[in-house]
């Protein structure tokens, strides 16, 4: 048996989120599949480093998943990938330690946001980022993000309906790329709350629409109170970047 | 009754090409679907510059139609968009002249053709461009295409099956775009035969790939003759960008 590590990229307008649920087409259950298939299995198990929502896109989700098959390693992406549906593909593989796990060996996480200013949503960009008919002050939204890097309890970021106790989380980076007529949130951090980046995107959105002042960041973090921040952003502007496991 | 010119955009992949088929979505289907309930009407005329094929894409395609509604002309893309599908957007709308046609006023259209260079298919661009493994030569490329611009018999890069007898069409201009791992075909002319664009750009990557010399562009266009062509290239590459009307 050996462990394999696989960066994964897909669109995920066609899916239910990442995990696996009864008659939903989600990544985890098609992963389950092509692997499944190959190793003569119905039940395989495949590991990712995190779940993401409906709609929300992967650019490098990572997942481990171990093997007796004899391919070489090089091999991997081509033969799982012939057997993915197109949106969703194995960008690289590679042998990993026995006790990696793409989910307890993640050191941190980067995720994107994107939104889009057009005052028509073009069906070219529709599945894949926010579309915005006025752009935003990026200059204020820039000015709340400095107080995210730290680390908080992140409890007003945080999904009312969550199962998870401990809410402290590390925010290393936050910045906003002003591309024109786009605008990208790019956060990262050591790990992150259900729906915290969308609840952070809708905040800093609120506060670039001067519905709120920059200086409110602070004291949504300190309140502690998932009724203090903005509305959850959609999720089709959401992307997992990248998942880091150190050295 | 007033006419009305409308630009418009949709993504081809979910759509059997532009017009109306039993039984398969169409763009045309969709549009008539949309202005029918605006008009109380079932059956509703829309005419387009032209077809588009299944999973062929247009940026700016022009329709036209007639209406006794009292919609002022800058609502009349929001009151559309709002009766179509997504994956369709009317971009713009102004009143035309009472003999304006969209497709006998036409001058001339503009084409692009979009590669993308890479070793797996991107889930992002599986239905936006066609994907080639390996970078092909844009030099040879771009000396096969000066072949194309001028008056000639087109009747090498017209699908064989199609009832049209005059096949003398103007190719106005020819350009290969290379930007670094994309590379864009943008061709206009005055008109276009069915599967034109594709049969050329399927020849032009058959030269850039070494396969052909660009010296036989000017022979395969004097030949006459389908079979001496290139394969059609796949449909998904395609956008129709622009029409023309003239002043």
């Amino acid at each position: 048996m050996k462990r394999i590590k696989a960066v994964i990229a897909y669109d995920g307008s066609g899916f239910s989120g990442f995990q696996v649920q009864p008659n939903k087409r989600t990544v985890q259950a098609v992963l389950i599949q092509a692997l499944g298939k190959m190793h003569k299995q119905t039940e395989f198990k495949v590991t990712a480093s995190g779940r993401t929502d409906a709609k929300v896109h992967a650019l490098g989700q990572v997942i481990h998943f171990d093997t007796w098959l004899a391919i070489p390693i090089a091999r991997w992406p081509i033969a799982i990938n012939s057997l993915l549906p197109a949106d969703i593909r194995v960008l690289t593989a590679e042998e990993a330690a026995d006790d990696f796990h793409a989910r307890f060996s993640a050191a941190g996480k980067t995720y994107r946001y994107k939104w889009k200013i057009s005052n028509i949503i073009s069906p070219f960009t529709r599945n894949f980022c926010t579309h915005l008919p006025i752009k935003p002050d990026v200059e204020a939204m820039r000015r709340a993000a400095r107080a995210f890097p730290g680390t908080h309890d992140f409890s007003s970021f945080c999904s009312a309906n969550t199962p998870v106790i401990d809410k402290v989380r590390t925010v290393y980076q936050l910045e906003l790329e002003d591309r024109g007529d786009e605008i990208h949130l790019v956060i990262s951090g050591s790990g992150f709350l259900y729906n915290m980046v969308r609840i952070i995107a809708g905040t800093l959105l609120e506060i670039g629409m001067g519905i709120r002042s920059p200086e409110e960041a602070a004291k949504i973090i300190a309140a502690q109170d998932r009724d203090r921040a903005g509305k959850t952003a959609p999720p089709q502007g959401l992307y997992l970047e990248k998942v880091d496991y150190g050295s």
